[in-house]
Order: structure tokens, then sequence, then C-alpha cells
């Protein structure tokens, strides 16, 4: 059971309002879905995120998958029960831990001291090694639609080939393509093992190119995948680059479809991907930047400033951390000094205080958009 | 304002009930306090605390003197208002923090490369070198009074020598000696500098020595302390010997006054605690152990296991952590396979259900023992 309906369609732009619904309830969009990597959103409780109305969170296939394993989800009842979260979860399809991992460890020493990449792609699937103990793994279209049935999550994601920046054009051509092919595989492997509960998410690639971009577009909305997304975003390309991708694809996306930007979570990006007609949006960097002391303040909501709470300024600071703001953190008064100072200590409360305030930020940032519309 | 009155006093022991009123509110005991170390309970938040029961906690002298600083904390408004913890507040004196640096650092080596010990014991106090960046720094009786009293704690503690074990008679006589010397000391100096708002209690040394114990709790009893501690024990003695200090101590401490016996958190500890006449109780273990996956269990409230979750057995395991608990973890439906994965993932929320398990074991058992008394 998954349906998707556009409830408001802005006239001065893409954006729109919807309403996605899963078997385990509706989730309002345009939606920021936090990552709960391995199975939980670092520093935060399934509590907090409800509190905050969070209706949709994200999980990691990749992880998952080797930890503590897929199968060992499936016997426990699926990622709903074993993490105890009872709203929607989305799991991507471990495309991106493997464009990550090739590209943190371009070269892997085995054990005999060799070089070997960590990640080989071939048109099967991509075969990489753990970053954990360097075993041998192979994703497939196919397995990797396995392994989310055994997650059970709400929203799978088909296997992409993520493009890095910068890649030429030859580069970023035979990664759309072989993503294609990988799309194709996974529609018709899902239109025989399809089941009511889960959904199936295609992803656009193309790297910075618009011909390719425009191409791939076209190629994955014609198939028929319950929504859009749009990867090889937010990977070092920079905002004029992110815009441009979105200016290319967003107008030509299909319109009774959701449209899932990935990996995007700048407050700024968010404000613009919804213009293009992004209704989805998901990154680590609230709960990362969180841990790190860094959080953000806006005075209207649509700038957006850092501050590094480490730094020796706010060691005597009595404000909370943004003015007015009604986070959780910033509305029981606790303070930037202590904060920095729990920061700096490595304690988890400060950890926990900034990222409810960065999570609540974005929370309240899609609150107000989805008003505005 | 501090005041203690013995409510209800056991027939078959020492035990008692009793309150203590702090100007942050009373607090009933026998009571267990959670260590906030550097003003904050690891991996749990204060309304957490609250929600629990608990009425108290205590800061460390030591570590927050060094970082944030005193004064800073001072200028801020006090510890409470530093923190947003509302609730009366103990702070030990740095003693056992000296102690523990001799110990795990009994030498030190400098910028030259030359070995130096970390800690120093003179007659007016004792000279240490920060753990963080090696900075000298002296602690008089007078001077952790200044410090306590900037810090803006409800309760104080004095400096006292706290003894390793094992320790030669002679070196638990000499300490002891010192400890008085240093009690006289801070009584003085508290006589003339007093303030309303908090309150002083003096620490019963003598290591594992009957005539020393005997001879150090009718000397620091006859002192205008506030209440009496108990200090060296769980410092690697063992039960026997923890206990046999307790029955030297115990029957012959002051009854109007409260008993605090320092560092000690087993459940089965506090409980022969509470039957010698202990009425306060502080421990790192609740949250040092959950965050290394070890959790309490109990069928009785009398005898108590440990069981550590990283283990293989509890992958599977969809049991809460402990049978009919009502913790915020347990009564919440996590399951002891979801924590052993975030424990193993070293993932926050997993310390933080363990820590608020344990905690809530500790805080129960206190509740039932002033029920049964």
């Amino acid at each position: 059971m998954f349906s998707f309906k556009v409830t408001k369609q802005s006239k001065n732009s893409l954006a729109r309002t919807g309403i996605l619904e899963t078997s385990r309830g509706k989730i309002k969009t345009p939606v920021f879905m936090p990552c709960a990597t391995r199975g939980s959103v670092k520093g935060v409780s399934f509590e907090e995120l409800k509190n905050l109305g969070f209706e949709i969170i994200l999980g990691n296939t990749y992880h998952l998958y080797l930890r503590p394993g897929d199968k060992l989800i499936k016997k426990l009842g699926g990622l709903h029960k074993f993490t105890n979260w009872q709203n929607s979860i989305l799991t991507d399809s471990g495309g991106y831990q493997v464009f990550s991992l090739g590209a943190a460890y371009k070269s892997y020493q085995n054990k005999n001291g060799d070089k070997e990449s960590l990640v080989r792609f071939k048109k099967e699937g991509v075969i990489f090694k753990s970053h954990l103990d360097g075993s041998k793994h192979l994703f497939t279209p196919e397995k990797v639609i396995d392994v989310q049935k055994n997650l059970g999550s709400d929203i799978m994601m088909v296997l992409d080939v993520c493009t890095e920046y910068p890649a030429s054009y030859e580069r970023a051509q035979v990664s759309m393509e072989l993503t294609h092919l990988w799309a194709k595989k996974a529609i018709e492997y899902w239109q025989k093992k399809r089941n009511q509960k889960q959904a199936l998410f295609g992803i656009i690639q193309g790297s910075t190119y618009q011909d390719l971009r425009e191409e791939s577009t076209k190629f994955i909305s014609n198939l028929p995948f319950d929504g859009i997304a749009v990867g090889g975003v937010s990977v070092g390309e920079g905002k004029t680059n992110m815009y441009n991708v979105l200016k290319w694809v967003g107008p030509n996306l299909p319109q009774g479809k959701p449209h899932y930007l990935m990996g995007v979570g700048e407050p700024e990006d968010i404000i613009e991907g919804v213009k293009m007609g992004f209704d989805m949006f998901d990154c680590v960097l609230p709960t990362r930047l969180g841990r790190h002391g860094t959080i953000w303040q806006t005075k209207n909501w649509q700038k957006f400033q850092k501050i590094d709470l480490r730094k020796s300024k706010y060691r005597y600071d009595q404000k909370p951390m943004m003015k007015d703001c009604s986070c959780p953190a910033c509305s029981q008064g606790y303070t930037r000094a202590y904060i920095s100072h729990l920061i700096k200590e490595k304690e988890m409360l400060g950890m926990r205080l900034t990222s409810l305030h960065n999570l609540f930020i974005l929370q309240e940032l899609t609150r107000r958009i989805r008003e505005k519309i």
C-alpha cells in the first residue's frame, strides 16, 4: 500500500504540497527524513523524533546488511519492530555507501600488503569489500531489493551508480547507463516479487551534464517506479552545479509521483529543491554538524547561518542556541555556554541538544514551507 | 538552609528513613545520587533524571574546577543555573579524583622526558598536575571550599586523603591524620566564611584497619559538620573488607546527622550500607556499566545479576532488558537484540537506554528500601 497525492501546487514555482501514504501512515510533503544510518538517528531517541513531528526516517541498507545483517532483522520482524520505530522508513540501496567507500578508500591494503580496490563495478552489480572486516560482497539490483524486503522498509531505493565529482563526461555517461540498466533489472525483478507493503523508487544520475541529466530523467521517469529520486548531488559539486541539476531535472519529473532529492539537507538547498518541485529530502547534516558543536540559526527562515559552539566566545554566552527557538533544547533553557562546555567534554548530552536543535530547524523549515505553498 | 530528620528507625537494623532538606527541596533518604562528573550525567538528560525521580545529583569539583572552571560557573550563576538542573547538587572535594590521578599515573613524563609524580601531599594541601595539560595546582582544605562556594552546590565535601588499597598501616594512619588535620582546618575556615545555603560534610578515612576507622569516626563525628561521609571504600578492597568498615563505622555515627557512603553503587552494597545506617550513596557505576553494555537484572530486589548485552547470545533476544521492568527503556519496548546492536555500533541511543535502565534499578531499589523500613 503506497500512494502519493499532490494537495496543492504553487503558482510561483514548481513547489507543491502533498500526502505520501504508506502502510505505516501519512506523511506531509515536502518532508525532511532524518538518517538512522545504523538503525538509530545519532544522539536522539525515536520518542524525541516523534515529538519533533517526524513521520519518516531513513535507514542505510549497506550498514544494516553488514551489521547486524538483514537476515537477523527479518527474523526479528523487520526494521520497524527491531528498532521500535512505528512510523514509515525509507531505506537507501547501498549505492551511495559503496560510492563513499570507493571515494574514501581508493585502494585498500589486503593481508599480503597489496593494494586492491575496495569497489569494482560489473554489469551484474558491484563487488565491494566491507569497511569492517574486508569481507567481499556483491550487490546486484535484485539483491538489494531482497535485502530491503528483509528490512521491510516502506520505501525501497534501486541500486544506482553514484558518480563522484568531478567526473569526466565519459565516466558520467557510463555510470548513468549502468544505473539505467540496473533500474530496468530492478523493476523487472520487483514486478515478479512485488508485495503490497513496499514501494520502489528509481534514481536519476548523470553528474553535472545537462544532456545526461535530461536523458536520465526521461529514462527513469518512464519506468513504473512509485517515486523518482535524484542522486549524485551533494557530492562536492557546489551550489551552482547542484542548482543547475535541479533546473534540468525538476521541471521534467512526472507530476503524479513523489520527487526525492537525495542527501540534501542544507536549509537553503531544501528551499531551492522545493521550488524545483522536490518533495522529499534526507541528510546526516543536522546530527553530524550537531555532534561537532555546529548549529543552525535563522531569523527569517530564508537565510541560515552556522555557528560553532566550541569557539571560545560562547564560553560565557547565556543565550539559548537561537533566539525565540522553540526546539526542545532552547525552550528548556539550555545555554550556549553549557552546551559549548558539554561538546568540548564530549558529553553525550551536548551532542543530543545540538542534534535536537538542528533537526527541529529542518522540521520547522519544512512545516513553514508547507504552510506557505 | 540545610536540615536532616530521621523519619523512621528500623527495629531490625540500623536502617532508617529520613528527609534531607536543602534550599532546593526535600530529598527522601536512603537516596542514590547519580554522578554528573563534568556537569552532566553521562548519557541521560536532566529531564529524564527528574522523571526517574532523582532529587539530588553529584558534581565533581576536580573536573569542574579544571574545565570549564569554577570561576566561569560562578560568573554564570552557579552550577544549577549553568547546567539547568534545578534540584539539589552535592559536590565532592576533589580528594577522590586526586587519589585516582595518583593511582592511575603513578609517575608522569614531563616535557623533558623525566618522570615526575602527578600528585604530592603536603601538610597544607595536595599539589597535583592536571590530567588535561599537566598544569600544576594546589588544593587546600580552604581552597576546595572556595571552589565549591563558586560552584554553589547545596552540599560540599571537605578535602580528604583517600587511601588506596592495599595500604600499609603506617600509610593508612598518616593519610587519616592528614585527613583529620584538613577536616579541622576546613571547619575553622567554614565557620568564618559560612553562608546559609550550603552544607559541609566531613569524611572518615582509615582504610581497612578497625582502630583507625573507629578513631576517624570519633574524630570526624565530633566536629560540627552537617553530615558525615565514609571515604576510602570501593577502592578495590572487596566486599568483605568493605562490609567490615561499615560494621566498625556505622553503629558509631551520630544519629541526627545524614550518613553518606561515598562511591558505592552496587545494589547489594547499597542494601548492606542501609542496614549499617547509611542514608546517601553515589557511584558512576550505573552509567559506566551501561555505556559498556552491562545492565542489572533482579527478580526479588535482594539479589542482582549483571548481564553483558554485547554477548552474541543476545543478538536475537527480543525480551526487554529485564522482565516486567518499568524503566523508560524496557517499558517502551526496546529489546536486548536492538540494544545489543546499538552498543556494538557505539550508538548513543544504546548507551542512553542501558544507563536509564541501570539508574532506574538504583532509584527503584532505594524506593523499595524506604518503603520497607
